[in-house]
């Protein structure tokens, strides 16, 4: 499967939508500037960074020691690329030239030989690219190469992008399938992901080949990182033993073809399928297709969160068994949701399936921006589907999912990874082929096409709806596809699609979740879509058993939740009925305002005082209200649940 | 509250009863010889124990270094408790001679100032007692004194008597509260237990004394353990670090009577209560009987599983919070569940309230005896609730919830007190007051009382009836107050109770959950209770978010569990109507023949299989098979639940 669309540049989509902009704002005003301190250690009382220090220290610009994890480099970079993102939302000279004097910084600290890692040059220059496994190296490269691309693509400045050329070709000259060069490959991958955007971005195939080499490498040698640990005697994270290592922890236990299952730590899986789906697309390699088909189906059909959390298992922030998907237990970082959204975009790139767009848009509005507090100051790691104050973030198996946003991290991954994603939206939103234009999610926007500028007027997630206005560039024809969302009823009556106000028939236009319009275009033609925005009760499969009785509620693709701030005590207790009744309304005042909260007709259970009784429980009616998942625990600590019983 | 009635000597109650011979015989015959191979490092394949041979080396019979945990020891204490009372069930010469002979050993092992614990005495003399806090001499002391009072109770031999004075007296004369003594208490309370027992069959006020000694020095400075480990500078477990303690972990944090809540370790807080239940007995103390009542009643009313279970939290194997009852994370310790009986029966002797009687029923049928495979060859330590394979003993969380029960255990605490327990089942069946009889449990049996020999027959658990058949020693009037359960309907027409074939009024006869009844003996006189033996439905209280939506099932003091083996896979999706028809009927072949068990015609949720779906799932009826909880994991690893959804 070849890519049939070339993705969008950031700079050519402008959002201005009422729920998206208010995220990005959110974003380029509070958290990148907020991240920008950080990094500089000018925020009192959050964990100290040091990271652009540690540039400073390597660069000989000031003397010192290195301080914080090993990868702490990556903070820096993901930042630049945030900013990189954020330039082409809104240009900001002042914010550009700081970037631009970090990246000076990055340049100096660079070794003659390309060798680029502050960890290793202030500290353990003697032991650099001896532990591929613990010590992310490679990660924190590829991280730059994201940055450096993203720069470059943005403000069409190359210094970074020179600097990671140079680093890139350091690790080629290092790494590779020649007798006389390590085969070896990264215990984080996401080198990968950098290289190919590198290749991208350059045009040079060196940096594609090195993506393949790393994830073709991957597991042929399943105990490559033992021999490694063996070979230099001595580890990172504690004691030294030559005890064996689970490498499904690192995807590294079989070949990327082998892989049938998604395991292990689910961020490294994500980046490494994400790096798969991109090079499948660019070399049009069916087999390498094929094995992220694979994975991704066993994603979306037995390890994903209903609100596209990934991640069951806390131990290894790792996928557990298919369908162990743990509510209060749950892992479903910030990060392997995000990472989600990239798999899914290179997917669509490859087959304009509207399953792909269905997953980014569960992901956008769920459990990628639940890690961020509406007020874009602090942000979750962890995203649970229940809460229990005095259990999570407290007990043991349940101290990893906090009940209320810390406001930075010692591993501050989540934040800057939901600065790059906010910014960059845009290219999410449309993909353009020969022949055709994609609409992939309802998000109000400008759009600088190729073949048209499209404007679309949406109140989307709120209400179904949306208005493209076409300014074709070409006469001849081609086509706007449009995604219908996957719950949206064909069926309905309201269910209506007119191009120019002229009713068409929506089901004859569908091919996978898209509908084709093709014609030839006049400026300001407009394509309108409606559909009736219903509150819907979903079910598990009968295999969660963490979800038995249950039921979850979605209207469009938001999930909903109940707090025990608008519902009281015991959320347990409550009880959405068989043939539920629920309004929705609009949110017009405090934290939640513009939201779309649901009031629903049900049921509170109240049972004996006794710790068991044979008494059954009586039902009351109780009016219960439900808000938005990613907005939970904005109003203080409280009871939360995704999943509610049905009576 | 001064003890009303005075305890049963293990050797007055010959068990003659289908369910419970069996359980003794499987002790005797199978678990008693097997762990006394075990002591003697006789058993390939198991957890090395090495504790008789640390007995030997420092006697000065055998040279070699200490093995095993710090409290290794109370292993060998708590196999002579047990042998004791099995000699009471059935004479072995050739089996005392044994236990004699490891009497000997002891005995050459204590040191000429009665200090005993081999740990110390191999392998570190120069610490000596100078970490009451992790290092158990108190315990092992306790748990010798314990198998010292039961065998000098049921051999009349006083050689280990002796041994546990002395050592009795050695720490009486280091700890207590004159100024030139040492102001400590134990980390794990164990020795007031024995130190009682050495009292009640000595009667030498001293040791009752220092029981409430250390009772009552713990908690008054909190930081006690803290002062000890500063003065001492190392640590028994680990890295050594001056940072504070937890002292809740060991019910520290208050005095005795400040405690409103069980917290910490559960072993250690049930066996802290069973003393200060036994000294508040002993001594007629309100103060410390009001101070047990407020612990019992937060453990039965928001702490216990319905399995009687106890221990939410399986860090530090301790009580969770209230209402926090996790059941496929449960610890539920079978030393937990035992040590609760020892709490229940002295708060009994104090009041002979039913709700006692219940609660030692309730840990009798479940979670005490699912600590024993059916063949007593193998033990579980933890009793979880729910058992999921592949998640259950393997992910994070679960790890300490195993499948299935191994065969020993490197801790080897729960076999050893499952032997002294069920081997002195008989001095739970009666009380025995100046004016009356109590009959506590349904279990056949010959008791010989002060004013009557009784015999029970019984076919109880499985059919609510037994004959109780007198056989007075005395002209005058006594009465026999017979335990009622609590699940007994007294309204109902079958639930009788006649004396010499006279069905009379049992309503009027009751009181707190007995029935009295008084009248002057005559030989052969019987008494025979019937009710009838409903399968019951039981609620959890709605703050136990675990259990929401679900039902256990029970009958009389059995509860039931659904095992996949008979109900195929997805129990999470397996569903008991409202209005339940249930079936019991006695299992006739393979391992559970014997077990009534149900056929219960309920239903199976069949659903979509897209892992999420508007669909909602389908009802078929299933005819599901309940079998007794403690029973589980018999026919090999498989799921099990005791909480189902109802529908």
């Amino acid at each position: 499967m070849k890519k049939t669309a070339t993705e969008i540049k950031e700079s050519q989509v402008k959002i201005s939508d009422a729920f998206w902009s208010r995220m990005q704002e959110k974003v380029i005003d509070v958290v990148i500037p907020f991240q920008e301190k950080v990094l500089h250690d000018e925020v009192p009382g959050v964990e100290k960074s040091h990271a652009i220090e540690n540039f400073r220290i390597a660069a000989g610009l000031s003397q010192g020691e290195f301080y914080g994890m090993v990868f702490q480099d990556s903070d820096v970079a993901k930042w630049l690329e945030g900013v990189a993102y954020s330039l082409a939302v809104r240009p900001d000279p002042e914010l550009e030239a700081r970037a631009d004097g970090i990246i000076e910084i990055i340049e100096k600290a660079q070794q003659p030989d390309g060798y680029l890692d502050t960890y290793f040059i202030i500290k353990e220059p003697e032991h650099r690219w001896q532990n591929l496994h613990e010590c992310h190296e490679l990660y924190c490269a590829g991280h730059m190469m994201e940055a450096a691309a993203a720069y470059y693509r943005v403000t069409g400045k190359d210094r970074l992008l020179h600097v990671t050329e140079r680093l890139a070709d350091h690790i080629i000259g290092r790494f590779g399938p020649e007798d006389e060069k390590e085969h070896g490959f990264p215990g984080h991958q996401e080198v990968e992901i950098g290289l190919l955007k590198l290749y991208h971005v350059t045009g040079k195939e060196k940096y594609k080949d090195m993506a393949r080499y790393f994830l073709e490498e991957r597991g042929k040698n399943p105990d490559y990182f033992y021999e490694e640990k063996i070979k230099r005697g001595w580890s990172h994270w504690g004691q030294y033993s030559t005890e064996e290592l689970d490498v499904s922890y690192n995807q590294a236990h079989q070949t990327i073809y082998e892989q049938k299952e998604a395991v292990g730590h689910a961020v490294r899986a994500l980046y490494m399928y994400t790096a798969m789906a991109d090079l499948a697309g660019t070399d049009g390699d069916d087999r390498l297709y094929q094995a992220c088909r694979t994975l991704w189906d066993n994603i979306v059909s037995q390890k994903m969160y209903i609100t596209g959390g990934i991640g069951g298992d806390s131990e290894g922030e790792a996928f557990a068994g298919n369908y162990e998907l743990p509510n209060d237990m749950a892992y479903a970082e910030t990060c392997a949701s995000i990472a989600m959204i990239f798999f899914a975009h290179h997917m669509l790139e490859m087959d304009m399936d509207g399953a792909y767009a269905d997953i980014i848009e569960k992901e956008l509005y769920n459990s990628t921006i639940s890690g961020m507090q509406l007020n874009g100051k602090r942000y979750f790691y962890v995203n649970p589907l229940e809460c229990e104050p005095g259990v999570s973030g407290r007990l043991f198996g349940y101290r990893h999912a906090l009940p209320t946003r810390p406001g930075w991290y010692a591993c501050a991954c989540c934040p800057p990874n939901l600065i790059r994603l906010i910014t960059s939206l845009g290219k999410y939103c449309f993909s353009e082929s020969d022949s055709a234009i994609y609409s992939h999610l309802m998000i109000g926007q400008k759009a600088e096409l190729g073949k048209a500028d499209i404007t679309v007027e949406t109140s989307y997630p709120w209400e179904g709806k949306a208005e493209y206005s076409i300014m074709p560039k070409t006469e001849e024809e081609f086509t706007l596809a449009v995604h219908i969302p996957y719950y949206v009823d064909l069926n309905r009556e309201e269910t209506s699609l007119t191009v120019n106000g002229e009713k068409r028939n929506l089901r004859s236009l569908m091919k996978k979740g898209y509908a084709y319009i093709t014609r030839k275009w006049n400026k300001g033609d407009t394509v309108s879509l409606h559909f009736p925005m219903e509150v819907r009760k979903v079910y598990a499969n009968q295999h969660v058993r963490e979800d038995a009785g249950c039921v979850a509620i979605l209207r469009g693709p938001v999930v909903y939740c109940l707090e025990g701030t608008d519902n009281g005590e015991l959320l347990q207790s409550l009880r959405i009925p068989k043939e539920m009744r629920a309004e929705p309304y609009s949110c017009e005042e405090g934290i939640l305002k513009g939201n779309t909260l649901l009031k629903i007709d049900g049921f509170r259970m109240v049972g004996s005082r006794e710790l068991y009784s044979e008494k059954p429980p009586v039902k009351e009616k109780a009016v219960l209200t439900a808000i938005p998942y990613y907005a939970w625990t904005n109003r203080g600590e409280n009871q939360m649940r995704v999943w509610i019983q049905e009576e």
